[in-house]
């Protein structure tokens, strides 16, 4: 999002943070991390999105610091989240929440959960059964009563997301570093 | 934001929120709504942005019901945020918020506080002092020390966010009503 050069001082750390997040698509990229895409072909598939678009995207991320590139099994290049990326899912979340509450007359299409304790967060974040303010890293989605009946034709997030999972946690189990090395 | 009609429903409020308010400039108006801006020509002199780009937005925010034209003094309309549009304070707060921490490298440029007890916000939008999450109608911005210095070319609202604001109270005062009922 380009915005004036001059725009005033006093009040633009919401103007900085939209000329990093707010071009079209990069919050569902983010998003999409979140819930453990990682790798391109992935997020391309998932998201529909022109692939000459979506590498853009995901070097303005990377080049921002909100994405990290990393070398996976040795050759393949993929996509996590730094801590300052995962610093944005309140941003994530209240947005989706926001939506939700507005365009989703059959209910959540996700459900957001505490992994600990099972309390579903209310719109503000903060689990109903314990009180606190859940991290993403704490949080599990799970299909709501407004998520669409499954396809045949659904990629594969599509597929993995119609199961409870914790965010950030890889989709792929072969894209879980730990379970790799296990696996060795 | 054009999203593709056949987005994947299972997961779109995000993508639905996005239709709404990702669109360019659109989060900036918000956010000047939240400050109490309410004329036209206040939202073009402080955003400086073309005022058929803002007059689109302004349009499209009152068609979604974020925002409500309202006539005031029986002449001028005005714009104020409907409850839908005040639900948003979580993802303007959350957005400022984390431009603060990565791009205000001289400290926070607006400080919100909870004008009941005077307490700090913490990055969750949870009062220091309470321990409660604060609606943006108890939320004061107080300027902090990133903010810039007073400049002689400052637009009016700039200079009226130079000191301790009550968010929604219309930065005018005799934009709000009640005053001005009170001077008839």
């Amino acid at each position: 999002m380009a915005l004036p050069s001059d725009y005033s001082g006093q009040a633009c750390s919401l103007a900085r943070s939209l000329e990093v997040v707010g071009e079209r698509w990069t919050l569902l990229i983010v998003r999409d991390a979140f819930f453990g895409v990682r790798r391109f072909g992935d997020f391309a598939s998932h998201l529909k999105i022109p692939r000459a678009v979506l590498a853009e995207r995901l070097k303005a991320l990377t080049t921002e610091g909100v994405l990290l590139r990393v070398r996976a099994d040795g050759h393949r290049d993929e996509y996590e989240l730094s801590e300052k990326g995962q610093s944005l899912w309140p941003v994530i979340r209240s947005l989706t929440v926001w939506g939700d509450n507005n365009y989703a007359p059959d209910g959540p299409r996700r459900i957001f959960r505490h992994a600990t304790d099972d309390g579903e967060l209310d719109p503000t974040g903060r689990c109903s059964c314990c009180g606190e303010i859940v991290e993403a890293s704490e949080t599990d989605i799970v299909p709501g009563p407004g998520v669409a009946p499954p396809r045949s034709e659904d990629d594969l997030v599509t597929v993995a997301l119609a199961e409870r999972h914790r965010l950030l946690r890889p989709l792929r189990s072969s894209d879980n570093a730990t379970d790799h090395h296990l696996d060795l």
